[in-house]
């Protein structure tokens, strides 16, 4: 047979028989996720598949978190975290509380997902594991009730696309920025139930909390899923993240003669850090078209960029600093684990001196419910994956996309600001030293 | 003429002639303030008495705060947000921003309100400022929207409900357990149109922080105002939280014959602990009527007690511990100075470390809006001033009342428990050592 793309292949050992792009296959999930939104909605599809005393096929393969409205916001929140709570006790299934922190970032902190896992979530931004070399995909709720019963889902094995940075990347560019201009090159429909593949040196070199932003938003072109590549990196991030003992197969990888759809080829010092413009990630524009757009609120967190280095690099940049005057810096992180490595390291304290709002881990205002929703006239720059018109607040309002570089630099001066027009002494390096790996 | 009480001192010195109880005057006041709820229809009205190119009669004495929502949870919160900003650029008035904490802590902490003066605000509990020996008192938003214009306000000098308790308190025994003994004495309404006065040695030897619980929760008995003739510790106080130098009038105090409507006189030693159960403040008990009562949340936080020395409270109760498993424990502090102190301390840590979610400064989940709003199944135990039915979320859930040491002893334990159960290292005395005053 003719060579397979990571995806075929771990598509083929969950369906216990080689597959192909095309094929329609039933596959053996490793774990299903769900939050607070999506969780009830998942139960009630249990319980109309198996009846209130159904059986789950593996408990121990479902988590469910409570973080697109923790702390509860509303009543119909409170409620919808009980009903969790209580499934979650009744079935002996893992539940994460509230302020434990966003599903995608708990589940790999805690260990739950390996390289060459095939995890479904009934989230759309579940194409995050990918950065693991998972494959990672989000599905409907009642899909996800299913596989509930029975540890199984259908695909339709994805096609490919491919997107390749080779050499190095320049001073301010992140992954964000990667994945804005692949976004803007393909356009928000450009992935659509393919598989978004990285690769190429930039990525490889590029620390695991980076590689899960590529991943994060395939599903912002439409990807089925994003995945990179499986290394020692990865061994790495999860021993220490996670206390994973993991080794990497070196077969866990796209084979050189595999099919991809296309592939789209870049040379990492022709990237600029980008800015999507309002309202769709599409819109991505080198930052330089947007410096100068005053700003009402910048928001850094979510499940794209709410980690620890990304914190860290905005309060590099506001080290000593103020929020400029009239701008809201609110600053959510992704996980409990994020928030007290914050607090420990003085990031927490940093950021707060400077002026910022510092709530407790969760999704924050990503989805416009809570702790720092937009008005009518608000303009937000935000660390966040999606811009579509409402998406955190009012239909009138506007927000822009960038990196926590981005935000940091834009939330110093209230207008959206070039990275690389800030000095900070630990600018270049600091994620990378903090991963515990060296590039 | 007979004596006058300190409220009829107050108001016949704003009103420019000698007033007595049951008289209606018009009186100059110090103070306005509305918060993110109440400031867009104080400026409705303003705009309806004046026009939009109205005068203000002095945009100094005017405050505004965004705190009820705050970080915005809704597209509504925003947008009075931004009416509130607006309104406020444009007249040259007070404004605080989101994080900055809640109205009543605000206004102390700047130190805008000294002994004396007549504080009114669109918000029930601007009987806070009782505390300091200021006539608080809170007002419809459309009284206040005139008064913007006018400086003036009318008033009925109200009768007076005078509290003695006398001798020492007893270890465990707060502020907050005597004003719900008061409350539960006299009943919900039992102080209607009246002024609280508290008085007695007991009383004196409170530390500034805990009078201030005193008179915020004489509104939850009906009262007009609650007051605490000052004496040199709040002139202390004032210069410590807000730099201010104010020398305190001996005759700033009602007249031995002043006239009571009732005097309601206690003994420290026969107090205890109590807890106001569902869902009234009046149902106070001892708190052994309802040790062991389950509880699902611990809220600490609001206008009542958020304040950093309750906070501690709560932390000294759990440093080195763990809340109980199955129990959330959500900290709200009262202002951003709080939130900084607690920092500066290690008791946000310290809480952080026992499982606490510690928000932003604001009113929290007080009145049920986010930030641990209550499902219909949810027990609460909060340091919050009431607990009427779906005051924190569902008409179904319940709240218990208790200061932060029965706060702190519950989430410890799960259940309602008695503080004077739990020893912690600085029990008794952390409270005036923090407020820099001696017993």
């Amino acid at each position: 047979m003719t060579g397979q793309t990571i995806t075929e292949q771990i598509l083929s050992e969950k369906a216990g028989r080689d597959v192909t792009a095309g094929d329609y296959v039933e596959a053996a999930v490793d774990e299903m996720i769900a939050h607070d939104v999506t969780g009830p909605l998942a139960i009630d599809a249990f319980e109309d598949v198996t009846g209130e005393d159904g059986d789950l096929a593996a408990p121990d393969d479902v988590v469910f978190t409570l973080d697109h409205h923790a702390p509860a916001d509303g009543v119909e929140a409170a409620n919808n975290h009980n009903i969790v709570r209580e499934f979650a006790r009744a079935y002996g299934t893992h539940q994460y509380e509230i302020n434990d922190g966003i599903c995608h970032q708990v589940m790999i902190e805690e260990g739950f997902v390996e390289p060459g896992d095939l995890v479904i979530g009934a989230d759309s931004h579940s194409t995050t594991y990918g950065g693991l070399g998972a494959f990672g995909t989000g599905v409907g709720s009642t899909d996800l009730g299913t596989a509930f019963a029975t540890g199984e889902l259908w695909f339709r094995v994805p096609e490919t696309l491919r997107f390749e940075v080779h050499g190095d990347l320049p001073e301010g560019v992140y992954a964000k920025d990667l994945i804005l201009t692949f976004i803007g090159d393909v356009g928000f429909a450009g992935a659509t139930y393919m598989t978004a593949e990285y690769a190429g040196s930039a990525i490889q070199d590029l620390p695991i909390h980076q590689r899960l932003v590529l991943a994060n938003m395939a599903i912002e072109m439409g990807g089925k899923a994003g995945i990179v590549e499986p290394d020692d990196r990865v061994a790495t991030y999860l021993e220490e993240q996670a206390g994973l003992d993991v080794s990497i197969d070196p077969d866990l990888a796209s084979d050189d003669d595999a099919t991809y759809e296309a592939v789209h080829t870049y040379e990492g010092s022709d990237l600029a850090p980008q800015v999507s413009k309002p309202s769709n990630p599409e819109n991505a524009v080198d930052v330089d078209e947007v410096v100068g757009t005053p700003v009402d609120q910048v928001f850094v967190g979510t499940c794209t960029n709410g980690r620890y280095e990304d914190i860290r690099t905005v309060a590099d940049v506001l080290a000593g600093e103020r929020v400029a005057p009239g701008t809201r810096l609110i600053v959510v992180p992704a996980s409990k684990a994020v928030y007290e490595k914050c607090l420990e390291t003085g990031v927490l304290e940093t950021l707060v001196d400077a002026g910022a709002t510092f709530q407790s881990a969760g999704c924050g205002a990503c989805a416009g419910y809570h702790q720092g929703v937009l008005g009518d006239d608000d303009v937000c720059l935000a660390t966040a994956n999606r811009n579509f018109p409402g998406r955190e607040g009012s239909m009138e309002s506007r927000v822009y996309l960038g990196s926590p570089a981005t935000a940091g630099a834009t939330a110093l001066y209230g207008e959206i600001t070039d990275p690389r027009e800030v000095e900070t002494p630990r600018y270049d390096d600091h994620a990378v030293a903090d991963a515990g790996v060296v590039r």
